[in-house]
C-alpha cells in the first residue's frame, strides 16, 4: 500500500513528520492533495494542551484548499483535478443531528469535526474527505488560494459568532478576543449591519486589524476592567450583543454584565478549563432577564463554503490582512504551526502555499 | 381623598390590612375593583424572603380578574362595568424595550412587573392599571372568573417556558419543578406538540395533576439523581428541551446534563440565591455544544391575555384542577396567601372569589 | 435477475399489475418489503390527472410501513428484519438544498419526492430506499402498523401546514379543505396551541372527524361564501392563519381576505390548474400588508418520522379515525386505490395490511 | 387659535399653500418644527394618482428632522429644543397589532402611517407627533441633518425589504427597482452580508449609485427580459432572494421565476393597480416550492430611528449620494415635490434644509 508523509502529533507536547498508508476512498469519499494550508489555534490546543486527550501519530491540520486526486464511485459533482475548499467540519449529512440543523454534532458532540480529531488532518501529502459531494466546494475563479484557506475555519467560526448573536442593523456589539476568529467576528458583525463595535484585546497588531474590519472602539483589558470601560464608553447603555472569541469561564460574567435584556451572549471560543461557565445570577435577572447564552462550533459542509466564498468573490470581505506570515514549502508546515504556538506580536495567521 | 383597604406587606416578614388613598386615574389609566384574585409564590418571596428588598405598606397581589370602575380620558376600548383580565405584567408599551419585543423589561430589568413590586397590587378594594388600552383584556363570555385569574400569571409564565424552549412536534421535554407554573409548562409543552414529557417533582398532588396535563413520566428527586433517572428512562438519549420551573443555580447543571446539542434550557423560575448560574463546561461542549440557556419573565399585556383566554374558551386548556382551594370573602385573601406560604400537600393554587 | 410484482400506472388513465426486476441495493440503500400501505390522493392525481405527465409502468404508492430485507454495505443503523416507517419524501441528505433546510427540493424542485414519481413506489412486493440511514425510522414498539402508515405522508403534510403557518397559542386558524391532509392540519393546529379553528369542507364524514380533531366551527362552502361566513362567525375579526389543504388558485383569494396583517397563508395542497395563484392586491395591503404566502411539500427523512412517531406513542395524536377502510390482502391495493379515486361519502383513508 | 402655514394637497391633482390651526398637544404628544424635509414618491402617488382617494387640504410630507417645540404633560424623554428624527410611521404602541410585532398596522391596515395620510404631514411650519416618547429619536451629534431625513422613510423602507427577505451571508439578491428605496435595499442587502447583487433599473444615475451601494450587476429591462438576463448571468442558478422596490403585479411573476426553492420574494413597493398579484403556479412549485411571498410597510417608531441612526454615526451607510438636489428655503418644498413628480434623469432625492 502506498504511503504518504504528514506532520503529526506524536503525543502530548510532541510533534514530528510521519508516514502513513494512503487512505482508501469509499464510494462517497474523495482523496485530496493540499494546495495551501494554515495551522489553527486548535492544533496548538490539541498538541500542547492535550485538549483532545492523548493522541498518537495523528496528522494535524484542518484548514486547507486542495486538489482532488481521486473520488469514490458514487461521487457526482467532483472529479480529479478540481480545486476545492475544505471546511474544518465535514459532517455526516444523513445523520439525525444534521437533519435537525446541527450537522456539527452529527454522530455526537462536536463529532462533525473529524480532521486532526477523529481522523488524520490536512497537514499531509494527501488527506481523505468523507461525503465529498456534501463537504467540498469548488474554489471559485478569481479567489486567491491562500485567502480561500481562511474559509475552512476562521471565517465561518467568526461569522458563526455573529450569526448566533443574531446581530441586527445598528446594534452595538462587543467582540471579546480579537485573534483571527475574533477579527472575523468583527467583520461578521459589520456584515450583519452592526453599528458600534467594541473590540476587546491587547495586541497592537490585532487592534489595528480590528479597526480595519470595522471595530469602532478598542478596549484593552490591561487598561482596567472591561465591563467598566465599555459601559462608560457607551454612556451606561448596555450593548445589544456580545461575541466571545477569547477568554475563559470568567469572561461570561463580564459579557452578561454589559449586555441588555433581550440580548445574546454568543461563544465560539474553546473553553479549556474550569468546572462551570459563570453566569452571574443578579445581572442575569434572577433567571428572568431574557439574556440568551449560546455557544457553538462552526457549521461546515459544502453549502457554507460556497456561500462564504461569495464574500471573497464579490469583495465583501478581504481576508488578506489576516495572512501576516506566508510560506511556500511543504516543510514550512512545521514552522507555521510553531509560529501559531509562539504567537509573536505581529502574527495573525500564517499560511503555507504548497 | 377617598380611601380603600388592602392587604399589604408591612415590612419583611410582616403583613396586614392597611388603608390607602384611591389612586388617581391619568388619561391612559384605569381604576379596577377585583372580582377574583389569587396569591402567587412571588408574593411569598416578596414578604418572607425579601426578594424585592425592604418594602413598607405595599399592597400585595398581581393575579386578578376585575371590574373596571373608572377610565382615563383617552381610553378608547374599555368603560366602567367591563369585566377584565389583568396580567401580572403591565408594560409601558411605547418604551424602546417594548418596541424591541421585551416589554417585560420596559423601563429596566423586570420593570414591566409593577403590581406588588413598584406599585400597589391587586389585593385591595381597588387597584390602578397603567396604559389600560394596552394592558386589559375583556373577560370572554363563558369563561369562569376563577379560571381566568390563572391567566394573569400561572398560564402565561408556564407557557412562556415552553415558548422559550421552542418545543416542537414530538420533542421530549423535561419540566423540572411542578408547582403551578411547572404544571402550566407541562400543559404548554403539550400545546406545542411535545411527545414524551418528564415531570420532576416530589409532591403527590402535583404529580397527579402533572399527569392530567400530559406528563408521561414522573421523576421524583427523592428517588435518586434526576439526571440518571431521566437518561435511564430515555435509554441514554438526551431530551430535546428542559423547562425550569423550580430549583436553583444547581438545577441548571442537571438540565445541561440531560439536554441534546441544539437543545434549549429555558428558565421561568425566580432564582433567589447563589452567585452564579452553574453551566457545566464539559457537558456544554467546551463552549461549542449549541445548548442555549435562556430565562425570562412572562410577557404581559392585552394581546397575550386575549390570546391565552382563547385556550380556555375553546377548551384547549382546563385550569380548574389547579384551583384546589376556593374562598369567597375579601378577608380570605390573607388566608389564601398564608396557604401559599405554608404549601399543604394538597395545595396547587388558592383563589378568592369576591 | 429476480422479479417482483407491483401495482403500477401503465399510462395516463391506465393501471395494472406488472413485474419488474428487484432493484439493486447500493452501499447506502435498503430493500424493503411492505407490511402496510395506503394510497394517496397524489396517486390519483398521477394516474387520472396526469399530474406528473405521461409515465409508463411506474409502480405507484409512497405511504408504507415495511420490513427491511437487505441493506447496503455502508448502512450502520438498520438490518434485515427491522420494521420501519418510510416517509413519502426521501431526500439526498448531502445535497446543498438539504444543507439549506429544504431537503424536499434536494436535486431540484420537489425532487426529494422519489417514490411513484422518479422511481418505483411502495405498491410492490419490494421497494428500494435511498440513503436508508437517513430515510428510515424504526417502528416504535406499541405503535400500530396501520396507524404508522399515516406518518408517511398524511401526518407530516398536515402538520407541515401548521408549521408553515407558525400557529401560536390561542390563534384562530382556518383550515380550508378537510380531506385527510386538512384533518391533520386541524390536528396539527391544535398541537401548536390554536384556539378557534374554522374547518372548511362539505362532506359529513370529514366534518365529523374535523370536530374530533379539534375544529370548533365547521364552514360549508355550499352554504355561501366562506369569506363572509368566517368573518361573520368571527365578529369581523380576521383569523390569524389560514392553512390550505384543498381548493385551487382562487382559494388563495379567499384566504387573503380573511387573514390579519402579519398573518400567514400556508399551502400544502397540490395546485393542479390555473396560470396564477391569485393574491388580491387590495386586501394584500397594496403590497404592504405583511401577509405572508408560503406553500411547501412536506419534509421527509428519518428525523421527522422518529419525532412524529412520538405523537402516536405518547397518545398526542390518534390517527385511527382516519382509517375508515381496512383491507388485508396484497391484491386489495388496487381496490384501495380505486376507492381513493371514487371518494365515497364515508371515506377518509383506506389502508391495506399485508 | 394660532395658525401655521403648510404645503398641501387641495384635491387630486391640486396642491397649494394653506393655513391651518396649530394642533393641540395631548399629554403624550409633541409639537415639532421641521429643520429639514424631503418629499417622497408616496406624496406624488397621493396627489397625482389619488392613491389614498380624494383628500382636501391635507398637508403633505412624512420625511423630516425637526426641533421639538412643545411636549405633552406626560412626555418623559423629550423637551422643547431637542433635535429629533421623525419616522414616517408613528404607531400607536399600546395597540394589539403593535404588541404582535406589526405596529405599522396599529389601528388597521397601514394605519401606523399617519402623516400626510390620516393627519397633516410635515410640510408645514409645525406638525404634531403622537406618542412622542415612542416615536421620536434624538438626532445624534455628528449626524448631518439632511442625511438624517433619509432615516424617516428611505432607509427603513429599503432595509425592511432586506429584512423581510432575510438576506444571509453570501446570498445572491436581485433588487428590482432602484429608485431611492431600491438603492437602500441594495445597501441593506450588503449590510446583511449579501454576495452577488443584481440591481434592475434603467436610469443611468440610479445604476451608478446602485454600484456605489454594492450592486455587482446592473440589469436594464430595456435590454431584454430580466428573467433571462439574470439567469444567464448567474449561469442558470436561481437567486436566493428578490426584493421588489418597483414594478407592478407582473413583476412578482418575474421574481418567482428567478428565485430558488426556499427563497423569498419581499416587496416594499406600493402596488397601485391590478386586481391580483401574479404568482405563476408552475414556478411556484404547484403550491409546494417553499417560495415565500411577503410584502410590508416599513416599521417606524423610536427604536428603529435610534438603531438606524447608528448606521450613519458609525459610517456603515453613507446616504449623501442619494441627496442629489438640495434646497434651503421653506418655499422650496413645492419645488422639491414637483421635482419628485417630474423625476429628471439626475434625481434621486431632493432635500430642503430649513
Amino acid at each position: 500500500m502506498a504511503k504518504y508523509k504528514g506532520f503529526a502529533m506524536l503525543g502530548i507536547n510532541k510533534t514530528g513528520w510521519i508516514e502513513k498508508d494512503i487512505p482508501e476512498v469509499g464510494p462517497f469519499d474523495a482523496l485530496c492533495k493540499p494546495l495551501a494550508i494554515s495551522p489553527c489555534t486548535s492544533d496548538v490546543h490539541t498538541v500542547w494542551e492535550g485538549a483532545l486527550g492523548e493522541r498518537t501519530d495523528l496528522i494535524l491540520g484542518h484548514e486547507a484548499v486542495a486538489e482532488v486526486v481521486e473520488v469514490g464511485s458514487l461521487i457526482k459533482d467532483f472529479k480529479p483535478g478540481d480545486k476545492v475548499i475544505i471546511p474544518a467540519i465535514t459532517p455526516d449529512w444523513e445523520a439525525v443531528e444534521s437533519q435537525m440543523g446541527y450537522s456539527q454534532h452529527s454522530g455526537g458532540m462536536l463529532q462533525g469535526w473529524k480532521f486532526s480529531n477523529s481522523k488524520d488532518g490536512v497537514f499531509g501529502e494527501y488527506f481523505h474527505v468523507n461525503e465529498a459531494d456534501g463537504n467540498l466546494a469548488l474554489l471559485p475563479e478569481g479567489v486567491d488560494v491562500c485567502d480561500a484557506v481562511m474559509l475552512s475555519d476562521m471565517v465561518p467560526t467568526g461569522l458563526h459568532g455573529a450569526n448566533l448573536a443574531q446581530v441586527e442593523y445598528g446594534e452595538t456589539v462587543a467582540v471579546i478576543g480579537i485573534g483571527p476568529v475574533g477579527l472575523m467576528a468583527v467583520a461578521g458583525s459589520v456584515l450583519r449591519g452592526a453599528g458600534r463595535i467594541f473590540a476587546v484585546g491587547s495586541r497592537k497588531k490585532c487592534q489595528e486589524i480590528a479597526k480595519f474590519y470595522g471595530a469602532t472602539d478598542i478596549i484593552n483589558y490591561r487598561d482596567g476592567d472591561i465591563v467598566e470601560q465599555i459601559l462608560e464608553a457607551n454612556k451606561g447603555i448596555f450593548v445589544d450583543k456580545v461575541i466571545l472569541a477569547g477568554g475563559d469561564v470568567d469572561t461570561f460574567e463580564q459579557a452578561i454584565k454589559i449586555v441588555r435584556r433581550g440580548g445574546i451572549v454568543s461563544n465560539v471560543n474553546y473553553i479549556g478549563t474550569g468546572d462551570y461557565i459563570k453566569i452571574p445570577r443578579l445581572e442575569w435577572g434572577l433567571g428572568m432577564g431574557h439574556i440568551s447564552v449560546i455557544g457553538g462550533l462552526m457549521p461546515g459542509g459544502r453549502k457554507n463554503m460556497e456561500y462564504l466564498s461569495h464574500l471573497l468573490m464579490y469583495k465583501r470581505l478581504d481576508v488578506s490582512p489576516m495572512l501576516t506570515h506566508r510560506f511556500n514549502k511543504f516543510e514550512d508546515i512545521e514552522t507555521a504551526l510553531l509560529l501559531m504556538k509562539d504567537k509573536p506580536g505581529d502574527l495573525i495567521k500564517p499560511v503555507v502555499l504548497l
